[in-house]
């Protein structure tokens, strides 16, 4: 990360399932300093998280004395250290604001916990993201827009007239997950070696064939097989090829889903390393990409936290 | 298995990738003597097959003397004993007859290899099935009829005219094992207890609510994540409602794909032990049951033996 010359004026924390990420951050939101490590929430007792914490950032609280801490991810959930319940969609910023929760600490700092979000309208059950909706912040509400933000839950959300309007989970990167590690895939697939992009792209077209067929996941995925046995897949080409499939099968999802259209511009944000392989996929699919890059999630920390400092003032 | 009075006329073998079985058979099919265990291919040498079927069927062979043997399953497939090429739809129990492989024993028995089947017209690879088409034949070609096969890669195929028509593969039950031995299902769910078929059954019915959300597979498998986080999922509910929504969702892209309407006639043919949640979905689904009952691979095998017989005399 670039240093800068602003002076420290906040700490954001994403702090996961599987890691930890601090940030310093001066008042426009450039980062200063950077902690980077595994000790997401999985590998912690649920009393340890404000220990856990007061060791991971003490240094910077001890230099630059007390500040507002920001944290967001699945530290605010159910199996986290504060639980903040999701606000329903339409979101706003301000409406992200309204609904955080606090804790001091002893020197006098101060955790705010970030709520996730509902999509209420979502069936059997209302949808729920804890993190991605402070990416999505982070790319902006003010266009009329879809975004994707890929990952081992992939979500699908349209943002209008300054809020988050609704989104929807695809699995997409679990599915992938447990076919590459455990399955027939895995059993025949070569796993190491260079991606194969050819192959990738090649699911991907499979994928949005558009036939009832293809459309049927469970069949689509047999394909891997089908076209090893038939000669036409090689052992290095299946996993870049169900990758493929699985990610051509969420746009045409998306599509009947009413996410987009083709022709649509689309958002891409995320910081997964899936990016190129969803941008790949949104041309094939016949959509426009703008790119999210891979800090929004600290970006919108920040518009969050104005938004409260501001009410604040 | 019943025994009968009938004098020993052939072995039938259906030896897969995790199991043997051999049944000692009368001249109409009737079961004398049965042996099975879990001696599958994958854990045999490639050159082992024959000595462990001499070492397996040695003592059938001694009391009763030489005999054909008729081998089904992945000892006949590329990483078998002898590869038998598929044969393409549509097949007739003549035509499976027809491409048989034979190989003799030192004490003159022969094993009779059958070929499985593949189904040229699929895309964007043509579909495959070893094993389960001598099922099919022992339920019968005679009714123009869809049947499925439940397993862990299923199979929709069509019976007209005394052949088999087509078929099509779902991996829903590789699927199933993969999330409910790795994924977050396994995470927060339990996995202990007896089968909540009610649970099942709100899966199914979630799967063919007819919506394009629902239709999607991956948001649809995040509906139990969601339904538990809104408190209407329990723990123990998990994996049944899971079945359920995989089950169901095959049924969906049946319907989709062509393979029956509602107020068909479905045939459930198969032994895994998945019949009844098949014909518990079926009836959800709002079709007719025909049970093809559990020893339609002895049938079918006994049927393709008494057409190569008969040609033969």
């Amino acid at each position: 990360m670039p240093k800068t010359e602003g002076s420290p004026a906040r700490i954001v924390i994403d702090w996961g399932t599987t890691s930890f990420r601090a940030m310093l951050v001066d008042e426009a939101g450039a980062v200063i300093e950077e902690i980077e490590n595994e000790r997401g929430i999985k590998v912690l007792a649920k009393g340890a998280y404000e220990q856990e914490l007061r060791d991971q950032i003490g240094g910077w609280l001890h230099t630059h004395g007390p500040m507002t801490i920001y944290a967001m991810g699945m530290i605010t959930s159910r199996n986290g250290w504060v639980e903040v319940p999701y606000v329903a969609c339409p979101v706003s910023v301000a409406d992200l604001a309204g609904k955080i929760m606090r804790r001091s600490l002893p020197d006098g700092s101060e955790v705010i916990f970030l709520p996730g979000i509902t999509d209420l309208a979502r069936t059997p059950y209302p949808d729920v993201m804890r993190g991605e909706e402070t990416q999505i912040v982070g790319f902006g509400l003010e266009q009329n827009m879809t975004l994707v933000l890929p990952g081992t839950h992939s979500k699908w959300a349209r943002v209008a007239e300054g809020s988050i309007q609704g989104f929807q989970t695809f699995v997409t990167g679990e599915l992938f997950a447990l076919l590459a590690q455990h399955s027939f895939i895995a059993a025949s697939g070569d796993l190491s070696g260079e991606p194969d992009m050819a192959a990738f792209e090649r699911g991907v077209r499979t994928a949005l064939a558009g036939t009832p067929q293809h459309d049927a996941l469970p069949t689509l995925l047999f394909s891997a097989r089908a076209g090893m046995l038939a000669g036409q897949l090689q052992p290095g080409q299946m996993r870049d090829y169900v990758s493929g499939l699985l990610i051509g099968h969420e746009f045409a999802g998306a599509f009947s889903c009413g996410w987009c259209r083709p022709g649509d511009m689309v958002g891409i944000v995320g910081n997964d390393g899936l990016n190129d392989r969803y941008a790949r996929a949104a041309k094939i699919a016949g959509l426009l990409v703008d790119d999210g890059g891979e800090h929004a999630g600290l970006v919108g920390a920040v518009k969050v936290a104005a938004e409260l400092e501001a009410l604040h003032r």
